[in-house]
């Protein structure tokens, strides 16, 4: 029986790495033998348990390797071949699927009638490291493989597409829900590793002033570098009153909030214009309010939409294609790296944001 | 110096019936005879000071009536003609129509650069009985008129055009901006005037199980006639359980408010699927909560919309349409008349929603 | 081994009700017992060696049974219950399913990288009765069975859902490409069953006038009941000027084509206003003319769609919940009933149009 | 009477410059005193008699000057202010303004219930220099101009903002109604000044590959810097099997035709996937044909779509916002500039389109 390395989760602070019997391959399956991955700021919920998963279940959510075995159903790729997989990776036969919400997946009723998780966990149709053994590990197990696994073109580092899977992912579905159009002025509140991607996602959409928000210099000058025209600290300046004086007192067309606090969301509907597009991709630990000053008390023709990363091998296609196309490089995101057996030293720094650090490579 | 009979509002709880003089008629001016018009719950709010306008406006905004007096620059209309006007009577010049708001015209920037109202009122681009004289009143000035007047197909009533400015516009927007698709399954949160044109809007637009909610049974019965598939009364039953078990467990795709409520705002939201649409009517008068147990901590591809109400002489026109082609009937809504000189009566009557009342026709 | 009835063409203008093996079920199929299949258009033009298919092929697309056998991998279902599956039956894995395009299942390129079919064929992701066998059968196959079975509601009769596979599935496309908003005025050409499904389809969208044209007068008087407003038998009058009457020289909203003629696609866009939309659902068999004097020498804001019947089990739910609702009752339209014993003598009737025949409905 | 310089239309072949009397401005319009104008290829057709306008009239529909004298009820602007307006300059208070296609103002039914022009002229809401006096001249009236003048931030040059009245509004147009995605794959038929828009369009719009076809190396050369990845000429490779190949097989998200040729017409949907969209700007002279071998016989769920140059001040403002951010940089499309008196020689270079023409910037 083959054994591997999997990063595991014990209980609250407590993560270990152990071994673990690779699985077996279904009809639908793929195995997938990890060459990087990293560590997302939902894995540190996760070992803080914050976010409650299964005890012994291996974390992680995004892979990039080589197809080490297909399961018999699945046809057209070939082992050895190299490929990512979303994070959020759906069956794409469900309802919510086939009803244009795959990052839905599990959160609707099922063939037989009942619905599996209403009052459903915040996180639909999320399998790996959440439901199913993770990433962070030498192999993972991919279901849905058809459906999931899409191909990295040669010339592209595994750098250079780790965040294909959900942070770019994620990021760029936060400017696509932002109604952008040619012209627009946008706020993007947070410029952590989604939030730069909301920003670089907003300037593909054809916004002509991208105002990035945060309190860390460095992650505004690399904000500019993905294309914010303006960046405003907020330990510095009155973020509401600059953006209206920038925006002539009219407001911005969208405000994009990629950190998920009161404080970022009602300045995002304060500076909003009638009309206007919020669009949330911040995860929300508590009930928010939305202040009526701020809201045109409901007549305001506003707008608010929530997005869980997209997954799918052509919505992968996609990211993979403006990653070859030059458009964007989101390697220089990744300012560290560090093998498998040293993951956990890496969630140390991740979490303490020591060192400038903005992604983590993992390399098994 | 012609003078004419006006409902002017005084002061909190005081109204008035009085004299003023016939307006002026600019180059883009329409002066309007009013044949009937209608008391609206906004009424109410002024009437109570609740909503402040300023001491001797006339108050009302829903016009029927006929052209008294065209502006020089105001082609294609005859003096004689009947018609009606939107509430919301937008100049369809400013920024803010030609992005595609013109409910919000009045909370953009200005030609000038600065903008007039940023911290902008609940009311866009409201005029009659806002900000200008309204139609509670033997003649009301349309400004714009080029773009705001409608001609009443001929063998319409004025009880059945009476709803287009206001409610019947209001409404169907609500539906409209529920995303509904054919098949979908519907919630109509309250069964007012405006809950009944939104549970109308729903039929209208494809929804093939409608559930409407309300506290009273009459309203309900209405809304049967509206297109209501199903009926709640939320006296008599828990709504978010019953509502749960009709779509076994999945939630309905579109939730429409129709009152201006926290609890009906949550229960909106609780008994929403994953991907659904909560379109919002009602108009707020506290700081909402969005509580997280029913947003999916913002993962859980919501959205939410807010309107004012459509104006314009092409949203009249449609509305005109859809009345002379027998799909619905608002006449039946109104179930009292009164003379303008007994409108304050017409008010008491309303505002304490006495003798089964919806919408009470005023006739100078 | 056991064995079927199964309906097969075997040349031009020649099909037989022969034997097979009934197939082998494989990890993601389900075998259906069929109880009621159709005939659809399409056939007809197999029957006549129009549209080519395998000689052996069995024939039929339109699924209602129940389920016999299903795969391994496939859950959520129960052998014995009552099902559909759509004529289009997409595998919702592919790059053009997961791009919105399921429909177009096989014309998209493969995870290898190549192509199957470009310079496709005509019918997409078309699969029963054009590359595998089809349901004019005693069983049929159905593949990606976790997407595409649909149960049937208890107390809908197999007549009341036969229509849902394609006929329904595919006018309501026609009415949903056609951009419809409430109020709009809509011209259906040619009211077959299609065309039926289109008006149909086109009043539950909120159109308010909506112009049904045929030449036959049965199919007109069903047309009314479908929902048309004004019927014209273009026999009888000149439909682009009575159009141009009846719409005050504006124009429709949208036209919808539902036969696939030169003369009807022309008639469609020279009715069209500016901005109008032009909906095709019909099958051309020869090149088209866009005659610029209709369409503005390209400048008139113009937008024409084609679509291919929609699958996959939410579309047949969501069509399933309409007739279930009662707001559409297409059991009218099934005119003759024959045991499948007899289906060579039911195509000889509806391919001739015989006897008043819309549809007929095929028992094995 | 004050006399101003105008370039009128005489009969085919023939231009000349002659003194008009500067007009009179009425209480909804502005006196625009030019400083840069530009030739547009419509004026080419104009000239040679090809598209029919009345004689006498001045030619011309690009302003860049100085308001000189507003109407009585035109606010928020003042007397000096430097100003564009778009070529399209709509009401904006008809019936097809409200209803989505100001570029269609005149194509609609007026409020008396005729219709002016359906059978309409292909030139929609066009008036500058078609139905009234144009721009090439030392003044332009510009009427509704509340809906129209759109004021130049200050350190913009004439050049900078020449081509935002027409050539930009329109070519950027093309990629809007491309319905482009991120990561999408765009081909750009014809690389002249709208097409080059076009290109920097759907770069700004998020396409990850895009495609510029033309014969000149010169304009292909442009085009990479308007942001093609990859350019062809059709004089050197065959564009179909060049573009399918680099598409591997799948064939194009969009084409954007930006030309009215049947053969580019041809080529763009041959290389156009099922689903994809094709967006014409182009102006056809003739007949269009659609094959239906590039049209999957109607069953392809491809859409087309026809544009009118977009105009009014929410389009200019948002325009100069995307020339202010530095996007993009027309001013070097600017390749030749004339004094007005010079008008008659610029028109015949643009017209030979000799010495690398791409632009002609002429100054009163």
């Amino acid at each position: 029986m083959s054994m591997m390395k999997s990063l595991i989760f014990v209980g609250p602070g407590k993560i270990e790495l152990t071994e673990k019997k690779i699985p077996d391959v279904g009809p639908n399956d793929a195995l997938i033998k990890i060459t990087t991955t990293t560590i997302c700021g939902t894995d540190i919920h996760i070992f803080k348990g914050e976010y409650p998963v299964e005890q012994g279940l291996t974390i992680g959510h995004e892979p990039v390797g080589i197809i080490e075995k297909l399961g018999s159903a699945v046809m057209g790729y070939e082992e050895g071949q190299r490929v990512i997989a979303g994070a959020i990776c759906p069956s794409f036969s469900s309802y919510a699927c086939q009803d244009g919400f795959p990052s839905q997946d599990g959160g609707y009723i099922q063939p037989d009638g009942t619905c599996a998780c209403h009052g459903y966990k915040a996180t639909g149709g999320w399998r790996f490291g959440n439901i199913i053994d993770g990433t962070q590990a030498e192999y993972v197990l991919v279901p849905d493989a058809q459906a999931n696994l899409a191909p990295v073109p040669d010339g592209l580092t595994d750098e250079q597409v780790l965040m294909c899977p959900d942070i770019m992912s994620t990021g760029f579905k936060g400017a696509e829900n932002a109604n952008i159009q040619i012209g627009d002025v946008v706020a993007v509140f947070a410029q952590g590793p989604i939030g730069l991607c909301a920003t670089a996602g907003a300037k593909l959409k054809g916004a002509s002033t991208i105002i990035a928000i945060d309190g860390n210099n460095e992650r505004l000058a690399m904000a500019k570098k993905m294309g914010a025209d303006v960046t405003l600290n907020f330990k510095e300046v009155d973020v509401v009153d600059e953006i209206m004086k920038l925006t002539g007192g009219r407001g911005v067309d969208s405000s994009i909030e990629a950190l998920g606090l009161q404080s970022t969301f009602e300045q995002g509907l304060k500076i909003l214009k009638p009309g206007g597009t919020f669009s949330s991709l911040g995860v929300y630990s508590e009930d928010l309010t939305i202040p009526m000053a701020h809201f045109a008390a409901g007549l305001g023709d506003h707008t608010i939409r929530t997005a869980l990363c997209p997954g799918g091998k052509e919505r992968m296609r996609r990211l993979l294609n403006v990653i070859e196309s030059g458009r964007i490089d989101l390697s220089e995101m990744v300012t560290h790296t560090y093998a498998l057996d040293d993951i956990v030293e890496a969630y140390d720094l991740f979490m303490h944001q020591r060192d400038g650090v903005l992604k983590v490579a993992i390399k098994p």
